[in-house]
């Protein structure tokens, strides 16, 4: 009888372990597996501030509306865990954003994060409309790769500070549900 | 003896449960979890077309070959149910496309579809080749938020209409595999 | 007595499998489900090179530093098996790079990878930076069409060889960690 069982239970074992995984997994949004707050600085090259500039533009606005709809940033941006522009930067973030719309400012990221530090070295790519009429917006986080392998997520935005063209700086709250 | 059989079969659960989960995960291209069927319209600015034009040359072509390569139109273009241009938009689609081949027109989209009605709120990103001889062609949905939670998926594109460069028409069905 | 070792055995099959599985799917770096060893040709056009160029600057670079930062090129490049420019091209590379930093050569790729074969149809989707300083670098490849439907993974760059601005080869091996 005992024997019974322990066929029994290896036959389903088997059963189970080979049987197609119906996927019934869920993420919680308010239970990511890994979460980083970041801000992001932005100083647009003026013509005469090289030393202090980290993005610039690559295409000026086109004349459809009168929210540089068309202009094109390319940057190499410095992210810190505070607000502060000068803490010592805990990665860089590289990639672009355009502005999109003709009746107010709206935008659109495509941009990786890259940490070179002692606590994390990887990268974390991003894209998604930057809605910057809202109070907070959320991009996806598309990938992943060193101590972020295969990550996937949710990066929302929040505008912390705006000087113009000159300076602006963003949260980012970088929520990861899929880690590995 | 029963409790013998309660006893292995709960050693196995637990050994089921715990045991990593080899992801036979599949997904059937025929079964999404989510299906949309959307038509994006374009209305490219002409100078005075500013009521009506929905996206602009952020770039010109250049002179590799005829067909434009190199020529970059940045968007906010209505989404609607149906093929009528003036239906009301169920969606935004914020992105950018640029032609990319020598030798005939052939396009690259990475753009984000932003719902906000009472139906849906979330993005949908996405981004892919757009071969445009092919009558339809597959983009990658590489995630979304709100309601489209951590989603990816396929959004396949049929031309449904153009007017030189004036005007074009996308039939894009979204198909979700990954829903939460 | 064996009918209770059914019954049981029943109950906690139908219990593990509706349960939800927590998702302790796991991949390894070196067990890709897929490898595909590619290398990239990138033939840049100065203006009398037609018949051989495979892309074009959309801008030129910023005033931003000497790497010309702000430099976007639009590629159709094609995509062998081994090092030989000249080899029956396996796949096409569609997308866009640009530099993006004011200190060294830096950029950042958003493309597609389009088989069009006997042995593969279907397309590849990858974004990230490309920090050409370090000998080796991964993007994220966010997903995939037709034979690689919904797949994700990392491409690994390595600069394989270099002539200024006119030619650059990448070998690009691309590991894919979800297959469908």
């Amino acid at each position: 009888m005992r024997m019974s069982v322990v066929k029994y239970s290896i036959f389903f074992l088997v059963l189970v372990t080979f049987s197609p995984v119906f996927a019934t997994r869920t993420f919680k949004e308010n239970e990511p597996c890994k979460r980083l707050v970041l801000y992001y600085h932005d100083i647009l090259f003026g013509g005469n501030n090289t030393a202090n500039a980290t993005s610039a533009r690559a295409t000026n606005g086109t004349g459809l509306g009168n929210f540089v709809l068309g202009m094109l940033v390319v940057f190499d941006d410095p992210i810190t865990k505070d607000q502060h522009l000068l803490s010592t930067p805990v990665a860089r973030a590289q990639g672009f954003y355009f502005y999109d719309m003709k009746t107010d400012y709206n935008a659109w990221f495509a941009y990786t994060l890259v940490f070179n530090s002692t606590e994390y070295k990887g990268t974390i790519n991003i894209m998604g409309a930057d809605m910057m009429m809202e109070k907070t917006r959320d991009l996806s986080v598309v990938g992943g790769t060193g101590d972020f392998f295969m990550a996937r997520g949710i990066a929302t935005f929040h505008t912390d500070a705006v000087e113009g063209f000159k300076y602006f700086r963003l949260k980012m709250d970088i929520k990861l549900y899929e880690c590995y």
